[in-house]
């Protein structure tokens, strides 16, 4: 397998679908198959065993699922792939957990990280019975039902704050102050749907909040104690983290207030 | 393991949900694994070994789901297990693809399939990209716009009918009259469910209709051909039968007129 150097005059943008249970997350790992490793094995097949460099917008914990995780690439110059066909090979090459929902060709200055202006995730709750349907998506929490509560709490962590207490990266801590755009919850029968759009999140961030707004829900700590938590700046004063099978990261935003036209009609996995 | 007779005062009714990407069906099969046997398996291992036989509403081909089928069994004398452990333990020894949603004592006489008053199945349609999310669980039909033929197309199928045209299983011809209470069409973003409820439904009725229905659908013939197929009591007439993958057996009712009740708020896998 050869590195080549290569001057194309564009990059490849891939929107990329990927069901995170069978993965020890995005990056390359020692132990187990990462969503990276196998995106990269694909590409380089289809480029001639080329080695071919992907880039994300952030890495995504085991378990974490991605509904749109940016990718980005610089194709060799030869082969020349086309694009429908890239896309179209990928696909069928890819294992079903693994999806290219679009491909689009961008500058040559284009990160999928560095680029990155703002991110949406969200994290899903199952009031109901756990179904097959469900549960590999889902946290199950039958009590979960303060909704009012919960809606107060989302409230208080919208705007520009230091997210130091729902960090779990100690060398995060001092360079934590993150702006959340928004915190909204979206009910659809027994699913409940968390959504957090920033410009930024911490390391683990979206399940640290989540582990104590399952607290909330399930009226073990009134509303007030999320803001309480959150001007501590101390990551010992929040609860234990959100188990990762509920977290989908959404959608990644290039263009500048792209994020205010996102809109969550349903829970992730209809999309 | 000892058969032994039993002269239980009651049975037990069981709602069962499955994903039957991984499953031979319902019944037990000489090749691959069934739901039923996995299911009599473990119920055996909680009776101390004993065999118990188990009744469903009806079979559910290879790939096709349930999120509410309907088991019946008669528990031994001994050990007697306390229903909540039931429960528990049933849950926690089966694979996650099939959850015990409900269970609930019924007497003797009752019978899972003989009992049985009527049926909702749902087909789904992903006319979205295909994600790991959803891809499992719906036919991927792009091109399935024409929302209002579709709408009158299964207009034509509700009330008492024929549906010879609408089985592959030549003996049912002849004895193929049901009564379809109503075919519905419910649209969640890209998903499109097609909720059938029913007094019964011949081998491979809904994947049938499914089928012929698509090219409703996808604009290729025009919704009187639903009629005229129906009409026609000949298998010959209708187009191929829909992918198992998309069909869920979604609710048995024992009670009279119960299904009146019976509304499809969202696609099956939320709930």
């Amino acid at each position: 397998m050869d590195s080549i150097s290569s001057d194309s005059s564009f990059r490849y943008l891939l929107e990329v679908a990927y069901d995170g249970t069978d993965f020890c997350g995005w990056q390359v790992q020692p132990n187990g198959t990462s969503v990276q490793q196998v995106l990269e094995f694909n590409l380089s097949r289809i480029y001639a065993d080329m080695r071919i460099d992907t880039e994300s917008s952030g890495r995504t914990d085991a378990g974490v699922h991605a509904l749109a995780q940016a990718v980005t690439f610089t194709p060799p110059l030869r082969p020349l792939i086309d694009q429908d066909k890239l896309f179209r090979s990928l696909n069928r090459m890819l294992p079903r957990t693994i999806r290219i929902v679009s491909i689009r060709k961008v500058p040559r200055d284009f990160h999928a990280r560095f680029s990155a202006l703002a991110k949406t995730y969200t994290y899903v709750i199952n009031t109901g019975p756990s179904t097959p349907f469900v549960e590999r998506w889902s946290w199950n929490l039958r009590s979960f039902t303060k909704i009012r509560e919960v809606r107060a709490a989302m409230k208080m962590l919208e705007g520009v704050h230091d997210f130091s207490a729902f960090t779990v990266d100690r060398k995060e801590i001092g360079d934590a102050v993150r702006t959340l755009f928004s915190a909204k919850l979206k009910r659809f029968g027994p699913i409940i749907c968390l959504t957090f759009t920033g410009d930024g999140f911490l390391y683990k961030m979206i399940r640290s909040i989540v582990g104590t707004i399952a607290f909330v829900g399930e009226g073990r700590i009134p509303p007030e104690e999320t803001g309480r938590i959150l001007e501590s700046r101390d990551r010992s004063e929040a609860y234990d983290t959100a188990p990762a099978q509920g977290l989908f990261l959404m959608k990644v935003y290039y263009r500048k207030g792209e994020w205010r036209r996102f809109r969550l009609e349903r829970p992730p996995f209809h999309c």
